[in-house]
């Protein structure tokens, strides 16, 4: 099937879906869950083979880990999709209302998309996750997952349409798109009309593709340079804290942090106390001149950083490392360097921290925190699809009520003007 | 000055305007207005040899009178200004917060846009009300206007620049780009990461070309392909004041009707009405076989409609026209043929009324009540910038809000995950 015949068949089941209950898409996201506990010998199967192919065609270890399933993980899939039927329904929310100045009764109601097209790369964890949001929000989703989980992603589809189906809502509210060449993503990014919004979850290569390339409206996710400023006022071993957590809890996800600034007031002491842990902790750290002089104070390797350091996203324990003469030096390096996701100051200054929100341009500014942070289930949302770095429609974690659209609704008894 | 060069300018303006305070904001916008009020004399003369010029093209009088200026048309956009400075502030609103489970403060705080382009055509007051939105957004603006307007623009733009300077804000917030070739367009929209957002304002060509052809995000505004649909259970003289208000009020605009749909089961009755009353307000009716028949009845001439009037927005004294079997079937013609923009149905039938509430997708869907009412001065909202046709950001009419973006501020006392 064609892209443009899966969309079609899509905005059938789009219309079906817009109508129906809260009651009627949780018992579907519930029947989803149960299909693939059901069915998890199965999709183990189908990702054992993907697998065998993937090693087979030299994929790197954590590639591989990323492309693996598992029991919990599966298990992990279907909580999730249960976790969904809890949210509360976006579709029917009234964002605003009031009577105008005639006596017409203006109402803005939350309304589904319609057709959500997802590309994504290897996790097959995200088909489940993507699938379960799009429902739970009313839209059809189109489904464009890596080819390496080509098998996975089938056995799963297949088992969620079986069920999505069985509860009376339309199979083709959910369907997968064809792998095997970059046609389909062409074809996605050229389905004005068809496909809603289309959503690239992955790489920045993918994303800078689906983003100057698509004349669908695009949600922009993904790429996080994040900073975290260690200011002259800074608790330090609270930056301390702050700075191992953001960069070493989980260091392949886009909220981590890639890049630190010291400001150099109190950049000999932060070092010889960070560059220590930093090493222990496993993290390489690329600085520059003044960051490599504290590493050789304090007896610990430092990479010399070069300007692409500075702009790399590494998703891996390194860690791009610069002093700044002032907090103003620090913001124009993050309006530099920054991707706009998530940039953290520390500080004990309530003149800095203003100074710092008011002026870094990012979808999330965190004072006193760690990056980490900036993630859909911290924010109380449930779930998200992503995390979007654009400034049209949404910006920041991607919940349900940002999967959705509104409309204005007039009521009168023959208002005319 | 190149595109890029302008953009670079009002990128270092944006980041001053995003610190304006909302008394600096409204004090520019008033000495805009009187600058344009002591700046009148210039402006006509401005505006006069665009005319001349245009005359001498032999352009088209309905043209040359959106292009014509005149004291009170200054004076209403000197108006417009002061409005926009009475309505309250976007930037800083808190859109919601909360504390999170460890103690985290979350907020998510409206915050500028950053640079908005805005291409749009003929009639110059467009320019100061544009300039006057973006201004009290925060965000710094490029106009690229037509270039038969190009003398009056240029007369507006400086009195603006001059005004805002005046008052301490910078005169970058405001500047007009080149208009004498398509170029400028074209770099506008390859202007990602320096211009945040575009937003055309003017025909159906020129809103295809930037929402297909940009790699900035667009805002799609106006065109509105609106339908009135008279429902089996219409109350038919109040069916006919909301046609002829939708349809002859103001032809040219984009929430005036284009089409008419009628339920067979009042279709006699109704036309034998309709149809006489619109060929005395001037409306040239291009209907189906059984509005011709209609037509034929009531001794009143009908077009006979092609498949491409069903699909036009007129803008002008006519009126495509169909006799549908069911509420269903308006629907469906409306899914085929509407632009969603604003779409009415003239009912007394609640279940007729959210039957077609539920499944119109439009920006905007009206029960007994005129499409003209689709308008961000009737909404309340004091002043628009356009109406909103896409799905992605804002929908229907927008007003400040919708010209902003929003970050979400975490502020903790060292917290991490």
């Amino acid at each position: 099937m064609t892209v443009t015949e899966a969309a079609t068949r899509a905005r059938v089941a789009a219309a079906a879906l817009a109508q129906a209950t809260r009651a009627a898409k949780d018992a579907a996201l519930y029947a989803m869950a149960d299909a693939l506990l059901a069915g998890t010998t199965g999709v183990l199967a189908a990702n054992s083979a993907d697998l065998d192919a993937a090693r087979t065609a030299g994929t790197a270890p954590a590639l591989l880990d990323r492309l693996a399933l598992s029991t919990p993980r599966i298990e992990a899939m279907a909580t999730g999709l249960r976790q969904t039927a809890g949210l509360s329904d976006p579709v029917g929310e009234v964002v605003r209302g009031s009577t105008l100045a005639g006596g017409l009764q203006l109402r803005q109601v939350r309304v589904p998309f319609g057709v959500v097209g997802i590309v994504y790369e290897a996790r097959p964890n995200v088909t489940a996750d993507a699938a379960g949001l799009c429902l739970k929000a009313g839209s059809a989703v189109l489904l464009r997952g890596s080819s390496s989980a080509a098998r996975s992603n089938t056995a799963i589809v297949d088992l969620l349409r079986a069920a999505v189906a069985g509860t009376g809502l339309p199979a083709d509210a959910i369907q997968l798109v064809d792998s095997s060449s970059h046609d389909s993503v062409t074809a996605l990014m050229r389905a004005r009309g068809l496909v809603d919004v289309l959503i690239p979850r992955g790489g920045a290569e993918l994303i800078r593709t689906v983003v100057t390339g698509s004349t669908v409206p695009v949600i922009e996710t993904g790429v996080g340079n994040c900073h975290v400023y260690v200011d002259a006022a800074a608790d330090l071993p609270m930056a301390l804290a702050i700075l191992l957590n953001a960069k070493t809890s989980r260091p392949s996800v886009c909220n981590a942090a890639e890049s630190l600034l010291v400001h150099a007031a109190v950049a000999a002491e932060f070092l010889a106390l960070a560059l220590p842990a930093l090493h222990q902790a496993g993290v390489t750290v690329h600085g520059d001149a003044a960051v490599a002089a504290a590493g050789t104070a304090a007896g610990v390797p430092v990479q010399p950083a070069s300007e692409a350091d500075y702009g790399t996203e590494y998703l891996s324990l390194d860690l791009s490392a610069a002093v700044v003469p002032s907090l103003a030096a620090a913001v124009a390096h993050i309006r530099r360097y920054g991707t706009g996701h998530s940039e953290a100051i520390v500080t004990g200054s309530l003149a800095a921290a203003q100074t710092f929100v008011s002026t870094v341009d990012a979808a999330a500014v965190l004072v006193n925190a760690s990056t980490r942070f900036v993630d859909g289930g911290e924010f109380g949302f449930g779930a998200e699809i992503g995390i979007s770095t654009q400034k049209l429609h949404a910006r920041g974690p991607l919940g349900l009520p940002e999967l959705t659209t509104t409309r204005y609704v007039l009521t009168g008894t023959g208002h005319v003007r």
